[in-house]
């Protein structure tokens, strides 16, 4: 049976909700978004329900995604499930690898996919294991949950081994922690790609990413002097996608090293490092996700022109200043000003394209926090 | 002082309210609309209120605009003098003259802008001497009301000129009908511009415009062959503009004759021949206008790369096959589908410009309503 697809159910209601519903009432299609924190950003775009609204969310949409990587498995599952809608996407399976960096490293290497080298940490024997065998610096992070640089610690000697012990130890409890051997990168990149249910693939272009206390500070697309990882990055994703069957948008993100990449993590959704597509794609990632969940030829993931995209983190600039910057596109996630809280972005994409650098230049200067740049 | 604008309350609530609001939201503002249509597209978008809810609309909004250029004067004008509010921009003033097609075309004669000859027609005996005056054919139009092609008569010979006054005499009780004389012109084109609050004018290149039964069916960005007119299209622009002391975004119709332009008509508002914006230019004429409404800088109005748009008109296409066309951008309107109802557009803007021509006929092939295409 096909199901008539107008409503989208989204788990998750915060910004990459509200740019998934802001394609998708382009194209004709209705968002309605389960969300516990109030007036998230998603809200301007399509009724929230809260988790206690689990049924009328259910009834109100025709097909379910996400938006929220840390949705519990056992809710997309359920949902994927349900009889007369039209499933999850991706699919709850994507979600559960992808919530345990175990077993999200542990694929990678059985997919053939280069990682760096990393070891299972139960207790403290293991780490003090771990630390001889990766030898140090290492890093130490909690296997599930944390983002944005949180649940992990750089062990950088040995008087850092115990103090990573008191701080990460206690998560042992529930999960295996993970030591990750540190290995000289040049830099970080991330691709995006998007499949869609007849299995054809999209792929963005690679970009690069800097982070600034684990957190997105920019994105630079296309990366530079990137072509020659391009095919390896591709097959990586490719991969990863077929294996879990999987439908929508998969960003991966790769640590560069002489020899190629390593691939660092997943996220089973649309990702900041995708924010760019908006202005700089023929097809932005938020609106291929909603065609491929929505079972719509997928769009042209081809470059319209070189951009950068900048985060807004915890302090909004001065708006007027900004828009005086020719070729900036702001886009506010109307949420309250927060310490290390990504509450707008802003992509520069000037006309001419050889200004890009010294554009950027100017509206980091105009960012309150300027995130190291 | 100064009122400082979060909400911009819009007079219409129809698809230029809809993308309107898209742009505001992006740039952290808030949009509510007075509508008395129901489920309007800009309801997805933010509050509607009906016009006997007025007051509330009034305490909604921090300052005033319009979508709707047939908004009743004297509502715009009182909008514009409430003390605690940004007033209304643009001007009720640019209204009042641009909702009377025989005062319009006074001022452009007035401001030195070329137009096609005309007469005022307040009875029978006018209409003959019109006739005689101007030679047939000859266009007569109410100078009020009508919009994509209704309230007007072309005279053709004789007999015609009898039907015409059949048909549409009775409207002189309320104002004269304007007789326009019949020029020779190869095509038309429009050009759409933005003053700031500071007098600041971006000028968006001249488009060319092909309608069908009077409803616009498509637009080329920028024209072709037309930088010989820019200069003329923009002098004139920049005229209204100045004599309105107008803030915000204004379209300015053009007849191209072998000697220049002539004006037709103004539209104080966004324009459907603007549509292309949204992707095709760096700032679209719907943030524009936001901007100038809320005392924000301009922004850049030039070219990303050469597209067209098609309105969709009656029927929607079968989504699935448009979107299999690469590089074409649907916004949907959410409306219900009517004989001469704009209910989407489509823009097309391919990654590669030389599949411009080639990707507009694949995309026109799927419409149902082909608009003479």
């Amino acid at each position: 049976m096909t199901t008539t697809i107008n409503t989208i159910g989204i788990l998750g209601g915060g910004q990459l909700g509200m740019m998934l519903a802001q394609s998708a009432l382009n194209l004709g299609l209705q968002c309605v978004f389960l969300e516990d924190a109030d007036n998230p950003p998603a809200s301007f775009y399509g009724k929230v329900f809260k988790s206690s609204q689990l049924d009328e969310f259910i009834n109100a949409a025709d097909v379910f995604t996400l938006e929220f990587e840390n949705t519990p498995v056992d809710t997309a599952q359920s949902l994927g499930e349900i009889t007369n809608k039209a499933g999850i996407y991706p699919p709850a399976i994507a979600l559960r690898t992808t919530q345990d960096r175990l077993h999200e490293k542990a694929l990678f290497n059985q997919l053939d996919i280069d990682t760096v080298p990393f070891l299972a940490v139960n207790d403290f024997d293991e780490l003090q294991h771990a630390c001889q065998h990766l030898g140090l610096p290492l890093v130490l992070k909690t296997s599930r949950g944390g983002y944005d640089g949180k649940g992990q610690f750089v062990i950088k000697n040995q008087a850092d081994i115990h103090t990573a012990w008191d701080e990460l130890g206690q998560a042992c409890q529930t999960a295996p922690l993970i030591a990750e051997g540190f290995i000289q990168f040049s830099r970080e990149v991330s691709i995006i790609a998007v499949r869609g249910k007849d299995g054809q693939i999209g792929y963005y272009p690679l970009v690069e990413n800097t982070h600034h206390h684990g957190i997105l500070a920019k994105t630079v697309a296309p990366a530079p002097d990137a072509n020659h990882l391009t095919e390896q990055a591709q097959n990586n994703i490719k991969k990863l996608l077929e294996h879990f069957d999987y439908v929508g948008v998969m960003a991966l993100e790769l640590f560069v090293t002489e020899t190629g990449v390593l691939a660092n993590e997943i996220a089973p959704r649309v990702h900041n490092s995708g924010h760019w597509t908006i202005e700089g794609a023929v097809c932005s990632q938020f609106e291929n996700h909603i065609r491929a969940v929505a079972g719509l030829p997928l769009g042209d993931t081809r470059i319209v022109k070189p951009s950068v995209m900048l985060n807004v983190i915890g302090t909004y600039p001065v708006i007027k200043d900004i828009l005086a910057v020719d070729g900036v596109h702001y886009h506010s996630y109307h949420k309250e000003e927060r310490d290390g809280r990504k509450i707008a972005h802003i992509t520069v994409m000037p006309a001419d394209s050889n200004t890009l650098d010294e554009t950027v230049e100017k509206v980091v200067k105009l960012l309150p926090n300027k995130l190291g740049m």
